[in-house]
């Protein structure tokens, strides 16, 4: 995140000034301060009031700003009158020599769409003499430029004349912007033929090899066309399709501080101005039209909400935390089952543990069947490592559930020759499936609700059996050795493991709405699947 | 998208004030606007002037933006002064009735964090007397309520009592933020045994059956608890871990904004402040220091950049040319291969395009297993339907190339006997491992090259065919039906329902930056798994 500072008027009704400069700077995932020039009463129809704030006041705003944080580039907007422009520029100068000023863009904001003047006649000078000079960048708009070099400006040629005549001012660049005219492809063309050095940037027009793309899609009509001339000589010439929308309030205000935000990230000029005309671009393209006049653009365009809140120290797990509490009820049943607290009591019948035991016994076979299959879904060795460690942990458990069975007299082929139970081909294949269906993650999130449901039975009865009166004990308890096996540390060093595992998925690869949604599905089958599992161990009894 | 308006100060550090309220509309996807009732030269170690606005200008702003645009919540912070707040509440009955008023939170800011005064002292009873009796909820800090109730606040059960005594100056709701005095469980527990009628929101700490979460993580030892009064006797208590952090310059404003933000959306009173809080409290957990003092929250941990530009009518296909875009060279030596300009031209040997044909029998197979598996990976009929339809194009293109191969004496047995090149194992056993490895959309992606190119080839020795001087021509060249089955309505209609059906995914399930770039490589690596497939087939003349 990097800080950037607007010198700039307040738009009551939010779509320009401070007001969009801070919105892109938010957009953009930079941290916006502002030094506020004047307050505006307006709305999208025009403006109703303008409060100039004391050239003094001005002043204080930047030093408190600068004498505090590290700003990384720097926009000025309507800078209203001569003083607050004098000003601006003493205090920046106060703060920065020419080697230590951040990328400055100035936005010379002389008149609104509105037609509403908003800079004082006799502040040009103080923003052509003093300020200029110390700017990386100019974007002033068609009539901007036309009052700065007393002409008028008719066709792009004029525009690209007017372009290197104001990089004369100081400047280091000017981007002469030309939402106010429009073009035709054949225009635009013919300057490019003039100006053979000039680069060409034909934004969202159809480039070749895309015949495809165009099909359904006539060339537009009218472009709209911005000029880039900087010092040294390079000019760029951006070409885009204009938008017939009344959508435009702030236009100018959002493309110099998305400049100014590419500026602060470090890119080059040419490259600030291009993607910055891009997302304003896209900013008239998407909005939807509030209010009765020139609405605002849609600044969130680039942005979309994180379905699952970010990793803290005091939540380390908040992805499984999201998923457990989306089926609480559900996931009480599972961990909280009957069959489960019979267990810890000593009181679950034997014939219900070995049914349990020997179906446990097919499950596992899906369930490292399913690890193989991650395994050989995986396109990195630590993951391949991962998937098949835990199924060497899955045929120790066999080991162990062979060990149990012949305490209980049953033989190895015995467990192998017991039919399935459909809840067991149930959860079994359900696994096997979404592995056919989905990529890693999602076999992964299938695997999650038997590794941390087992986790917690263990930690939960191994914690009951050491509080009297809950009637769970470990002492003397037949199954005793089942549940320190998934207390103890393998097991829960495992479930700490599959945690981190699924976290860091969710952290590096954060799903859209549709995929948290998908990711949740599943797991709430499996939990409901695990459920299943522990009511058809108890049903032999019946 | 809901409109809020903010009537508060301006925060030149960027932290707090309006600065805070719109970043976090923003951060929320609403639409912020403002009315400025007070300037401050600020940072992140203290206020260092402050400017008031006139009340008649503070009236101004409002009124612009209530004249012009429908608001679905109101916020207001710093008032400064007894008249600014009077104008604010004699502006909102102008435009409201008791019955149209909008969902309204006042923060009643009165000092600073830094201790500095931002509310004048006789201004007390007019937020009191005039403001709260219209608002929704109140949000007061400890020392906000002391102030407001003349009395000290030292326990958890004075915040109670304070909470329900605020009530009855008017507000619907009470907010008693306690993040100025910490707490433990057992002071919670206590509370929660005092009140059994209160709901008590653990935010953020572990509740039952989550003992796996909270393994490596002891429970902190100091909390904050804030207090919710509702009019009608509802009250909620919600308790959160207390953060040592210095980034809490802001909390309050930030806080009234995203409550204020939650009502817009239609939240109830309480699902807004657990909601608003949890933000909150994400925003200090996640924030980064800057400055020398208290430092903002981050108010965008909720919000990520989106990797594709928005749909629009001058840009339908944005995934598909960022695909095209990010391997252009690439894909330009695919689709304008030697091979593909020398069969325009009908100048390329019968014997590479007879090894071509055979070559692309056998790819041919791949191409129709792999939207099999693409089927047998769909969850949904219309998914499998598309997936089988195009295998049933493949099975008609197969009887082209058979009809070919007859036409140059080649047998339908010699075409299945024909050994595979390596080109063509390598492509289609590639699209078959990502079928293995990946979900529907990273096959799809993986089948767009084949899809698209061939359709682009068409279209352009189609169009290059009717230029003069190009040296393609359809006339007399042995290779037109091939060309013009490519050009044709069926196959392009395929290409454009495959453009279609990839872009919607794009916006379903807009990935990751991780995803994307998984996406991407598949893609350049199918565009040059075409292009060797070309060289292959040229390769044969050697």
């Amino acid at each position: 995140m990097r800080n950037i500072l607007t010198i700039a008027g307040s738009d009551s009704g939010g779509g320009a000034g401070i007001q969009a400069d801070l919105r892109t700077f938010a957009a953009l995932k930079n941290y916006g301060t502002s030094a506020v020039t004047a307050l505006t009463a307006q709305n999208t129809v025009g403006v109703q009031g303008v409060h100039g704030v004391p050239a003094e006041f001005v002043g204080q705003q930047i030093d408190s700003v600068l004498d505090d944080l590290e700003i990384h580039a720097i926009k000025t907007g309507m800078l209203f009158d001569a003083e607050n422009t004098r000003v601006t520029v003493r205090a920046l100068k106060r703060h920065y020599s020419d080697r230590t000023m951040p990328p400055l863009v100035c936005d010379p904001v002389c008149v609104s769409t509105s037609g509403h003047t908003l800079l004082a006649p006799d502040a040009l000078q103080a923003l052509t003499e003093d300020l200029f000079p110390l700017t990386t960048l100019i974007t002033p708009n068609k009539s901007e430029a036309e009052l700065l070099l007393s002409r008028a400006i008719h066709s792009l040629e004029d525009m690209f004349r007017a372009a290197s005549d104001l990089l004369l001012r100081g400047p280091r660049a000017v981007l002469l912007k030309g939402g106010h005219m429009t073009a035709t492809l054949v225009d635009v063309d013919a300057l490019a033929r003039t100006h053979p050095d000039a680069c060409v940037v034909r934004e969202a027009l159809y480039d070749d090899n895309m015949e495809i793309l165009a099909i359904n899609r006539p060339q537009p009509e009218t472009l709209v066309v911005d000029v880039l001339c900087e010092a040294g000589g390079r000019t760029t010439v951006l070409v885009r399709p204009h938008i017939d929308s009344s959508s435009t309030h702030g236009t100018g205000c959002t493309l110099s501080a998305a400049i100014a935000s590419a500026l602060a990230d470090g890119a080059t000029v040419s490259d600030a101005v291009i993607s910055a005309t891009a997302y304003t671009h896209l900013g008239i393209a998407t909005a939807v039209k509030i209010g009765a006049g020139h609405g605002p653009l849609n600044h969130l365009h680039s942005v979309s909400q994180m379905g699952i809140p970010p990793r803290t120290p005091g939540n380390p797990y908040p992805f499984t935390r999201l998923l457990i509490n989306g089926s609480a009820t559900l996931w009480k049943e599972y961990v909280e089952h009957d069959f489960v607290r019979r267990l810890g009591q000593g009181t679950l019948p034997q014939a219900s543990f070995i049914h349990f035991i020997k179906q446990d016994y097919h499950y596992l076979k899906y369930y490292a069947r399913a690890y193989s299959l991650l395994a050989a879904k995986s396109a990195a060795f630590p993951l391949i490592a991962s998937a098949t460690q835990t199924i060497m942990h899955v045929l120790r458990e066999i080991t162990t559930h062979r060990a149990f069975c012949a305490e209980f007299g049953i033989s190895e082929d015995e467990l192998e020759r017991t039919e399935e139970a459909s809840a067991t081909t149930a959860y079994g294949c359900y696994l096997m499936d979404i592995g056919i269906q989905g990529d890693t993650t999602k076999l992964l999130m299938a695997l999650l609700a038997c590794l941390l449901g087992y986790g917690e039975v263990g930690l939960w009865l191994k914690r009951a059996a050491t509080r009297a009166g809950s009637g769970i004990a470990l002492e003397g308890n037949p199954y005793r050795r089942w549940i320190e096996d998934y207390a103890g540390p393998e097991y829960q060093a495992a479930v700490r493991a599959g945690l981190e595992t699924i976290e860091a998925r969710a952290v590096a690869d954060p799903p859209s709405p549709a995929r948290l949604a998908e990711w949740r599905a599943v797991w709430d089958r499996c939990t409901r699947l695990e459920k299943a599992f522990w009511d058809m161990a108890l049903d032999v009894e019946g």
